[in-house]
């Protein structure tokens, strides 16, 4: 039996386990602390289209291709539990300026040009889906095919399908690939991965997000994911079964997971801005994690070499990223490779060397 | 042996069943989670100088004389652990605007004429204390007899004493006095002494705070108790040897004790008006507790009926309030009273009934 390690049990390591054990392989995953990374931390959103821009067509390409897996791939985790990870069908990004609603219509525009129908909201055509929102908001754009999940309960079923497709997990971190025995290994410890692979082009990105709990006489959750910009700074509201996912911060910190003052005060304004009631939630649980950075927003999914195949930096993305990860992954490991994820290939740093 | 049961394992009944112990008494504790109620959320502040306002003689009288107890009580805690709970030495109430800085001077000549010497300072004044505080600050009251004790280290060295010194302790929920088998019955049950005793006028404030940690590169905390008025909000400043613990919202929201988001976002905006590099520091903790208020900001010290003695209500100073309710209760278990805390007696509430 053809042995595979992996190292990193995050989302993306689990799913790529989980496969590989069901196509007969042996695997083991390393990790000391499985799922606990930016994984638990995420929020959830799936929501390629919504963040498009003309001139990134490749990662719109590759979040849409992950995206079109997702209602497949989210019914295999239903399947494992008996409960769906869905918290939300539907995206809706606000703006509250005349300028981000000039963007709306440019990310309306550049999703048509890649086959994607996104829909212009005017303030009454938001206000009739969310009426909890913000006065100020004056636009909106309807992406009806955006879904969210539940990141930890993504977490919990890839956990549940490990263990019932007989993964094993060592509660060890791997300081070198070289002391690992098995046939062949695949490298997905998120923004750690560069100490693993002198090189790579992946750093941590922190990222902290707030999760607030719906509380008597509280107004519900919103319906869609509402994503927006206020001073700047992007913020979304990810619904969840009792509450809201706020997030989410981002800073180039190193390897950080300090909540800051200042995180959860921007949070807080940013969030109320679009949704005033807020106020009002039970302020649940404040976190951070470091996101596995790639300099083009694209992740790193390709061999290294004859042994390694690596499958990070994800970025804002990894939930997102999970179904394609694992069918590029799936298709190295045969020796082939995924046209859909090719635009993530690590050689796209390489000149020469390594890689 | 007479046996004494204390109902309520917060700081007061610790402290209480701690001396009641060394006295001779066989105690016992009955509390489901000793330690865990309001004491633990607790700031620490010793500060009832600053606090006084005309009109509030007993309670400024009844604070002081605590106050003035606490060196001592002090040490005694220091003697059980080998650490002082001390935190800070001094208090210093500052001033955001004009009428904040004419309250500060009507406090110190309030005091002034009850023995205490406080004294206001000018903005320099506070500067040369404070560096690091918002320049609007434009006037301060220095008050150099009201310290601060880590509320938490204070419950840790009462458990320690009441260990050593023979108290049981049984986790379990009291439904009902009667159910005691022991001679004589300490109430100090906090908010929750209501329950036991219809019709004591005693209720649950909520209060949240947090507790922040400073982070590598960002100023250390004060060296006093800071207090302030910021938006006609008070807030408070206390430091810790790895942070600050900022306080304190305040509601009458029965037994509630999420944190809410409108409590974060105000704590940490009115915070932050007075030490603007609070928002480099670590979010470590939001948490919220049930304050035992009384109609009036005494609390309950006295006896209800042959057998029953209460100690409750004690608001926002349960820690201020330890060191003298346990020398009034000591007295009221020997059948005596105690001068200082006759103000404190249920009796002012009673119009002939029960008590």
């Amino acid at each position: 039996m053809r042995t595979l390690a992996v190292v990193g049990g995050g989302v993306i390591g689990l799913a790529v386990a989980w496969r590989a054990a069901e196509s007969g392989w042996a695997v083991t995953i390393f990790d000391p602390e499985v799922g606990a990374g930016a994984s638990w931390v995420a929020a959830g959103m799936l929501a390629p289209l919504s963040e498009g821009w003309p001139g990134e067509e490749a990662a719109l390409d590759f979040g849409a291709a992950s995206l079109a897996r997702w209602p497949e791939f989210g019914e295999r985790l239903r399947a494992v539990t008996g409960r769906s990870v869905v918290v939300a069908d539907h995206t809706l990004t606000v703006a509250l300026d005349a300028a981000d609603a000039a963007d709306l219509r440019t990310i309306a525009e550049f999703c048509g040009t890649r086959g994607h129908d996104l829909r212009v909201l005017d303030r009454a055509g938001v206000r009739e889906r969310e009426p909890e929102l913000a006065r100020t908001v004056r636009a909106g754009l309807l992406s009806p095919t955006e879904s969210a999940v539940d990141n930890r309960a993504v977490v919990a079923a890839l956990r549940e399908g490990c263990d019932r497709a007989g993964v094993a997990v060592r509660a060890q971190r791997v300081k070198d690939l070289a002391d690992l025995d098995q046939d062949r290994i695949v490298l997905a410890a998120g923004a750690a991965s560069a100490a693993l692979w002198p090189g790579l082009p992946v750093r941590p990105v922190k990222g902290e997000i707030l999760r607030l709990r719906r509380r008597p006489g509280a107004p519900p959750p919103p319906r869609h994911v509402i994503r927006a910009r206020v001073h700047g700074r992007a913020v979304y509201l990810v619904p969840r079964a009792d509450g809201i996912v706020v997030g989410a911060t981002q800073y180039e910190a190193g390897f950080d997971t300090a909540v800051t003052v200042a995180g959860v005060r921007d949070l807080i304004a940013d969030a109320e801005a679009v949704l005033p009631a807020l106020g009002e939630y039970e302020f649940a649980e404040a976190i951070a994690g470091s996101r596995p950075g790639s300099p083009d927003n694209l992740p790193l999914l390709g061999r290294l070499d004859d042994r390694v195949v690596v499958a990070t930096g994800h970025g804002r993305n990894g939930i997102l990223g999970v179904p394609i990860t694992v069918d590029a992954v799936a298709a190295l490991l045969d020796g082939d490779t995924l046209g859909e994820a090719k635009a993530a290939d690590p050689q796209r740093f390489s000149s020469g060397g390594r890689t």
